[in-house]
């Protein structure tokens, strides 16, 4: 089997590890106590707010503030399908973003109750966390392995963050075996909240959709994948509990561990389709094996 | 050079792999359709109260939640050197903690301001996050680099969640070349939380020691690490910009990406004694590596 390098495929948005404001180069020393220079990741505040109420402060890398705002609200379901956006104005000296609606919107409520999300990738969760999962039916989906093999070969061929500088997360919008939408930051919720934002912005449809993540697949990835209607998530890194039963309540494929030729699927494996021969697929590159250990 | 086993080596509290209700058993397919049974980390809420102000859901692994509760309230800056602990509840079925004081505190300020912090491992933080590190001055400390091979050879050998289930981070408090309280989390935050819960209950000292993570170098966990009054901070994982100014600011000696015989140091590097002869360390295990994609 051909493995593909990134260079074959094209992304609707690819990660840019030379963004100018996304990493820093640093000196310190090494080792053996030699001057060495690094780039390292930024990490900056980003509040939100929806109207005139603000609703938190996230810590990004700070591209895409307008999908991380729009992915987080409708994520927290504080913006609901009923509900119209006006505008979507981003200030960088301010470090805030602003979604306007047509009318108030119900996200008071919400701001009543915090969690603090763990799984470190974390972050807020308002309301309950559960809400809007009760009813939710995802679309069918097959999933053939080699696209599977095909997806996560890319993914960890393609120029990033996380390959030139490391500590940061990517998730990956994909279908069959063409990963689409790679967006990064700090933490993986971030990153995920951004590729919401974009499907709202552009009204991309979850079906036959794959999210990829290089996070842990906690019982929040789940929830936001859940209530994203794409009906698989798959990762390199593995699994919590919850994460596994709120994956096996909702009908969604759960897919972790995948390194090579290897995975583990957890729920909703009757999606599967085993069309590749695992013997046939090359090992990770190192390279994305290096910079694996981020948290 | 020889390395250390952990069994040459007692940790006064050590990670308890087999620990009921930590992790349980779930049963999937592999890459090849074959069923196979794993281990899968827990992942469930904890209420911290202060008084009787509920103030945060964390979501953990739910073992020591009083000194998770202690050192999140600790760590915030909510509970003081002036307020005393009368006493510490938790009551496991209704899944909260109550921490309670002689006297009201002066929390409530700090719940005005909610930042969702980042850098995957997260949590929320209250109130102005750099209030109280102006005025900090560090201990002096002397760090080997002899020592620093040592701890993490132990670290990367002690049998922990880490190592049978992956998807967890680890925090460990060290002196010289020992690591003393080695604790685990589903973030990184809640696992330094509970070293700061574990410092404050026994009145352990700040000076000489070393603070290990599993984690990337975040904003969050430099402030922390800072806040516990700990000089040094470690980690395999790699580093955040503003975690980089953070150290730099306060004169914290950070280490990063700390595999094998390599690491680098980007700030506090004039602790650093280069003592070990770097061709002489081996390789990390196997073992410590393939779990090292958590996050």
């Amino acid at each position: 089997m051909q493995l593909a390098k990134s260079s074959d495929h094209t992304y609707l948005i690819a990660p840019n590890p030379e963004g100018v404001g996304l990493s820093r180069a640093v000196t310190g020393v090494d080792h053996t106590g030699q001057p060495l220079d690094t780039g390292v990741i930024e990490e900056r505040p980003l509040t939100i707010y929806l109207n005139s109420q603000e609703i938190v402060t996230a810590m990004t890398i700070g591209d895409y503030p307008e999908y991380l705002a729009l992915g987080f609200l409708r994520n927290q379901r504080m913006l609901s399908d009923a509900d119209r956006v006006t505008a979507v104005q981003f200030d960088e000296e301010l470090e805030t973003v602003v979604v306007r609606t047509e009318q108030e919107t119900s996200h008071e409520d919400k701001l009543k109750k915090k969690t603090r999300t763990s799984g470190c990738a974390v972050g807020t969760v308002f309301g309950d966390m559960m809400e809007g999962l009760e009813d939710l039916t995802l679309p069918a989906l097959s999933i053939r392995t080699q696209d599977l093999y095909r997806l996560s070969s890319i993914i960890n061929r393609t120029p990033s963050l996380y390959l030139s500088t490391g500590a940061i997360h990517g998730t990956v919008l994909c279908e069959g075996d063409r990963p689409l939408v790679y967006m990064e930051d700090v933490g993986r919720h971030n990153a995920v909240d951004k590729i919401a934002g974009w499907m709202y912005e552009t009204g991309a449809s979850p079906d036959n959709k794959v999210l990829y993540t290089t996070g842990r697949l906690t019982s929040e990835m789940v929830i936001k994948c859940a209530l994203m209607g794409i009906p698989a998530l798959a990762s390199r890194s593995g699994f919590t509990a919850w994460g596994v039963e709120i994956a096996r309540q909702v009908g969604l494929t759960l897919i972790g561990r995948l390194r090579g030729a290897r995975f583990m699927c957890l729920s909703g494996e009757d999606r599967l389709i085993y069309d590749a021969d695992p013997s046939t697929i090359a090992d990770d590159p190192n390279s994305s094996r290096r910079k694996g250990a981020v948290s």
